[in-house]
C-alpha cells in the first residue's frame, strides 16, 4: 500500500450516509440525487497554508475550518448542506496529520449530515479546498440582494473573537487568562457555521451573507447587491465577555470590524419580523443584535455615539488580506 | 480597483450562459436547476505546476487542461457537463497570465456548453482545482463496475502522445520534424476530453473510466471494480503516426502504457455492440480500437504477440506518480 493508497483509507468513508448518494468516492465521479421541489446551492473556497491558517495549526483545526467555511457560505444562503468534494493538496502524507485532518472534517461532517462524495489528494504546498452542495425549496435562497430600505441591520453571535484568537494562536498578542486565551483560540479554530438558523431566516430575512473577511469589507459588498446605503452604529457591535477581558473597547471593535473569519451571519430584517427571529437565535442558543439599518442611497457609513467615523478602522489585517473569492 | 478586483472581473462571465443557472457568480454560492429525472454527475480534479504541468507552461493552456481532466471524468460517465467551479491558488495577479489562463478555461468551456458558476481566488503556490458538474438520466451513467466476462476492451483514439508531448515540451526529448514535435506537444497541452463519445456509449457500453494515469495504472481500477480478469494485447494498443516517427515501437508502447494523461475513454463492450460503437466513434472522427477483453477472475495480463509480459512496462512516469485521486 503506497502513500496516497494510505490517503484514499482516510477519506472513502467520511461523514454522514446519505440515501441520495448513488455513487461516492471511487469512481470517475459521483452520482447523486437532489430532491424534486429542490434547487442546488454551490460554493467553493479554499484555505492556503500562511494566509488563512498559521503554518503549523493543528491538523484537526484545518480539517474543520476547510468545511466550516464552505457550511457558513451555505448557511448564508439559508441551504441545507448534503454533499462536500475536497480537493488536498499536501507537501507529503504524514498518518498523524491527515487522521486528524480527517477527523476534524469528518465530525464537522457528520454534525450537519454532509456526506465527503469525493475528491482529489495531490502533492504540492499545503492547500485545501472544499466544494460544497445542498438544497433549497425553489425561490426561496437567501441572497445578498433583496433588503428593503428601513430594514434592520442585524448580526449572530459576536464579532472579532476569531480575530483576537489568531493574534493569541500566533503569539502576536499574550494573556495571562488561559480560559480566555483557550475559549477565543477556540473561535478561531473551530469556527460554528450558522447552518440552522441560516434555515431559520429563510422566508424571514430579506438579504443575507456570510461574515469571512470583516464587518467593514463584507458590509459593502451586501449593500451594494441590495442597491441600499447600510449604516452601522459601531457600540452595537456584539462582543463577547471573552473579547472584552483582554482588549480595549476600540481594539475590540477594531477586531470587530476588520479581522475576519468570524463566520457569522449578517442579515437584513423588515423591523416587524425581529422579534420572531430573535427567538429562533434564542432557540439555537444564539444572540442576534441590531447593529444599524439599510437606508435609501448606496454605499456604507459608521456612527459611534452619534459621531460619525470616516475610517472605522485604521489598519487591515493582511494576514487574510491577500485571499479574495469569486463568489465569497 | 485592486489585484483580487481584477482577477474578479476576468472569471465573471466565463463559459456558456445558461437558463439553469439562477444565481452564478458573486454571491455566497450559486443556484442551480437540475433538470427533473436526471441525476447529479460531480467530480473535481486539481492540477499543480511541477506535478501535472511543467513550471512555466502557457496559462492558456493551464486553463484549458484544468476543465478538460474535469470533462474527461464526465465523459467517463456518460454524462452531459453543465456548471464548473474555479478554485485558483496563484502566487501573484499577472494579468497577462490570467488573460491567458481564463481564455483557455472560457474557450473549452463554452466548447461544451459549461458555465463557471462560482469560484475562489487565493494567494500561493500555483495549483488550479475545477470541481465539475454535469447530468446523467436516472440510472444511465457508465460506472467502473458492470462489465461482463467476454466483453471486450477499447480505448479511444491513440495512447502516449501526451508522455510524449511533456517530453518534448520539458526537452527531455528532441525531434528535428517541428509538425510531429507541435502535434505531440498539443496533445499533452491541449487533451480533447471525449464528452460526446461518452454520451454515444451510455446504454452500450457495460464499464468506462478515463485514461488519466496510464492504461496500466488505470485498467486494473476498471477489472478491481467489476470483479473480472482484464486482458491485453499489448500490440493492440492504438499508437499515433506521429508517436511512431518520433519513438521506437518499445518505447511508444511504454508512453502508451504508463505515461498517463491521454484523457481517452477505456471501456468494456458487449462483442455485438462493437460494430454500432465504432460506427459512432467514426461519426466523431474518432478511432475506437480493441485493445482486449475481460475474463472471469481478478488481476490484469498482458501479451506481446501471445507471449506473456510479467511488467508491461519497465519505469513509470514519476513525473505524474505522486499524485492520486479519491475518485479519479
Amino acid at each position: 500500500m503506497d502513500e496516497f493508497e494510505l490517503i484514499r483509507r482516510y477519506f472513502a468513508h467520511v461523514g454522514a450516509d446519505r440515501a441520495d448518494v448513488r455513487l461516492g468516492v471511487g469512481d470517475d465521479a459521483a452520482l447523486l440525487e437532489v430532491p424534486a421541489g429542490m434547487q442546488l446551492v454551490a460554493s467553493v473556497d479554499t484555505i492556503v497554508a500562511g494566509r488563512h491558517f498559521p503554518p503549523g495549526s493543528d491538523a484537526r483545526s484545518v480539517g474543520h475550518r476547510a468545511l466550516a467555511v464552505n457550511l457558513s457560505d451555505l448557511a448564508a444562503m439559508g441551504a441545507t448542506p448534503a454533499w462536500a468534494m475536497l480537493a488536498l493538496t499536501l507537501p507529503d502524507a504524514d498518518p498523524d496529520w491527515l487522521e486528524r485532518f480527517a477527523g476534524g472534517l469528518a465530525d464537522l461532517a457528520k454534525a450537519h449530515g454532509v456526506a465527503l462524495v469525493g475528491g482529489d489528494t495531490t502533492a504540492g504546498a499545503l492547500t485545501v479546498t472544499v466544494q460544497i452542495m445542498g438544497f433549497v425549496p425553489r425561490g426561496t435562497a437567501l441572497r445578498r440582494s433583496g433588503a428593503c430600505a428601513g430594514d434592520l441591520l442585524a448580526v449572530t453571535g459576536t464579532l472579532g473573537d476569531s480575530g483576537a484568537g489568531l493574534a493569541l494562536a500566533t503569539g502576536s498578542l499574550r494573556t495571562a487568562d488561559s480560559a480566555v486565551a483557550h475559549e477565543l483560540i477556540e473561535r478561531f479554530e473551530y469556527p460554528t457555521p450558522r447552518v440552522e438558523f441560516g434555515l431559520a431566516a429563510r422566508g424571514i430575512a430579506t438579504a443575507a451573507m456570510d461574515l469571512s473577511d470583516g464587518l467593514a469589507g463584507d458590509l459593502p459588498k451586501l449593500a451594494s447587491a441590495s442597491g441600499l446605503h447600510a449604516h452601522v452604529d459601531v457600540e452595537r457591535l456584539p462582543l463577547s465577555d471573552a473579547l472584552q477581558a483582554i482588549a480595549s473597547t476600540e481594539q475590540a471593535r477594531a477586531w470587530a470590524l476588520s479581522a475576519g473569519d468570524d463566520y457569522e451571519l449578517l442579515l437584513a430584517l423588515p423591523r416587524q419580523h425581529h422579534d420572531s427571529l430573535r427567538a429562533s437565535a434564542r432557540q439555537l442558543n444564539l444572540r442576534l443584535s441590531v447593529i444599524g439599518e439599510l437606508r435609501r442611497g448606496n454605499g456604507v457609513s459608521w456612527t459611534l455615539q452619534g459621531s460619525e467615523l470616516a475610517h472605522p478602522v485604521e489598519g487591515y489585517d493582511h494576514f487574510r488580506r491577500a485571499s479574495t473569492q469569486i463568489t465569497d
